[in-house]
């Protein structure tokens, strides 16, 4: 087999990169990923970047510019990425990746394992199989492979803590499966994504996630406000719902008045939150509630650090929740 | 067919009792439900007690301590109670319920609907039957019935904000299901409860649901406390993976110290959260940091705003945790 696809691999950590230690499993390259690299480059020209190497809990948002202007810099040097990735916040890197590298015209494909590559029944080599195969598929975009299944990283999320299949494509169909004609695309669930490539990093950390419970004091809206957060992704009750007796409704619209932009969205996995079904809802909307529609909590987090962090203005925020940037949202 | 049991069907409100109103769906008891309740009396002694008529959003732990009381008083009265309750915060009241009534005697099932009784393809006349069969079964416990599966309250979540299979049973088996052979029990699936049965109302609503993002600030430990919060469910990465670096296991330390009861589930809808896989989790687990295992995050709130309610002290909370009181956690 002629070797014509240039792929690179990041690493950046993970279980796919880590050890046993005295107090349980910590990162270190392990032996056997050069073993993997070794066996992949039957198939491909493989060139690895270490970038670091961390616990994916660990990584926030500097390792996202990290990652990010990494890629940006490699994109005219090979013709697919893979990088390497815990898959503990995975799903949030992905979706974060996926604004910060707007029409970005290579594949970049994350993945992971929930066993570490020194186990020999590990995931490992699957899913890396997979998401080089991805990677040379010159479809460009985010994505994240995890056993045999390819998905946009800015809808994927993390459903299983340890089983395998731990990822799903939600609200949304696969990009592509491992099938007995090896890689099959679905071409109809492909966005259409706008050029041409760019880096742009600058994102704000001042955004927080409110997941609702009965009985939540409106006070904390107060609270995030003193502390100096911009942007509050609500996960709300089924469609949308709010407490809204007893004040509840007060907080966010003091929230919004001061300025902070709220999305919606809702706490359960599936379907779209739509604030227009239910009369509390609609009384949100007319504050100048913005919609989170379907899109997933990792993506709605992403997508509102990216834009205030991009300096957009609350009235910005409001339509750029109103576009779908990579086929994070069902409009 | 004699009809030899008795059943009372309480109403709270929800999408079951809504009507469509000029702003969206609105609570509002139909002329569909008193329809249902003449076609389920062919098969039971049916009686009707209206608690109260809420969207189920606007429904908090006083509602609960309601539902609670009346279903106690009733429960000599009756040979099962059904309860019909809004979809969005079902689970957390049916996980709510399970705490306040230990050991109750008789089945206690929630159900509801996702599209109004007034509509000719409502699932509410399904789920009713379902829920009564289950009352009628004699097994004591708190239930959902939906969708023709019934599962344990305390293991329930809304996954789907539209779709007809809204609730699953998390992490262990269905109590029973509809099949051609009527209502077809789990034995095996069912737990273990003592009795006798007893009203233990008492409930703190200071405690938050802290759903863990990636750069999330560790100062929100201090604020919480500065709020009067004496219980905090983090919902972490994966396995109970939390970011570590940058001062958040510090922010964690202080707020057991302060005696903040800390309790760590996973936001992976599916598996279990385990601290000792990890080296940053035995970290925590030596701060006091309790275990969530693969508790429901809707059982786990409830639990700890039960124990604290209770009276307990944080050493006692932590005892609490280590034990299943009516099958909320895999031990």
């Amino acid at each position: 087999m002629k070797k014509e696809k240039h792929i690179l691999l990041m690493t950046t950590g993970g279980t796919i990169a880590s050890r046993q230690g005295t107090e349980g499993l910590e990162p270190g390259g392990p032996k056997e990923l050069e073993q993997e690299i070794a066996n992949l480059s039957a198939y491909y020209d493989v060139r690895v970047r270490d970038i670091f190497c961390l616990d994916s809990s660990n990584i926030r948002p500097d390792e996202w510019q990290a990652i990010a202007a990494a890629v940006f810099e490699e994109r005219g040097k090979c013709d697919g990425i893979v990088i390497a990735h815990g898959t503990d916040t995975m799903a949030y890197t992905a979706s974060a990746l996926t604004f910060m590298l707007p029409g970005i015209d290579i594949p970049v494909v994350f993945t992971g394992s929930q066993l570490p590559l020194s186990h020999m029944l590990s995931d490992g080599p699957d899913n890396l199989r997979t998401a080089f195969a991805m990677a040379a598929s010159g479809i460009p975009g985010v994505f994240v492979a995890f056993d045999r299944k390819v998905m946009l990283g800015c809808r994927s999320v993390k459903v299983r803590a340890s089983g395998f299949s731990a990822f799903e494509s939600i609200n949304t169909g696969y990009i592509a499966r491992v099938t007995d004609r090896g890689l099959a695309i679905a071409e109809e669930n492909l966005p259409v994504c706008a050029g041409p490539a760019a880096l742009r990093p600058e994102i704000s950390k001042n955004v927080f996630l409110l997941k609702l419970t009965p009985g939540l004091s409106p006070a904390i809206f107060e609270a995030l406000a003193e502390m100096g957060y911009k942007g509050v992704v609500i996960e709300a009750f089924g469609l949308g719902g709010i407490n809204v007796l007893n004040r509840g409704l007060h907080g966010i619209r003091r929230a919004v008045e001061m300025g902070i932009s709220v999305v919606v969205t809702t706490q359960c996995l599936y379907d779209s939150a739509n604030l227009r079904v239910y009369q509390v809802g609609n009384r949100l909307l007319d504050m100048g509630v913005i919609q989170g529609w379907d899109m997933t909590s990792e993506a709605a987090m992403t997508k509102l650090m990216w834009g205030i962090g991009q300096g957009m203005t609350p009235e910005e925020i409001k339509k750029l929740f109103e576009i779908s940037l990579a086929g994070e949202i069902t409009l």
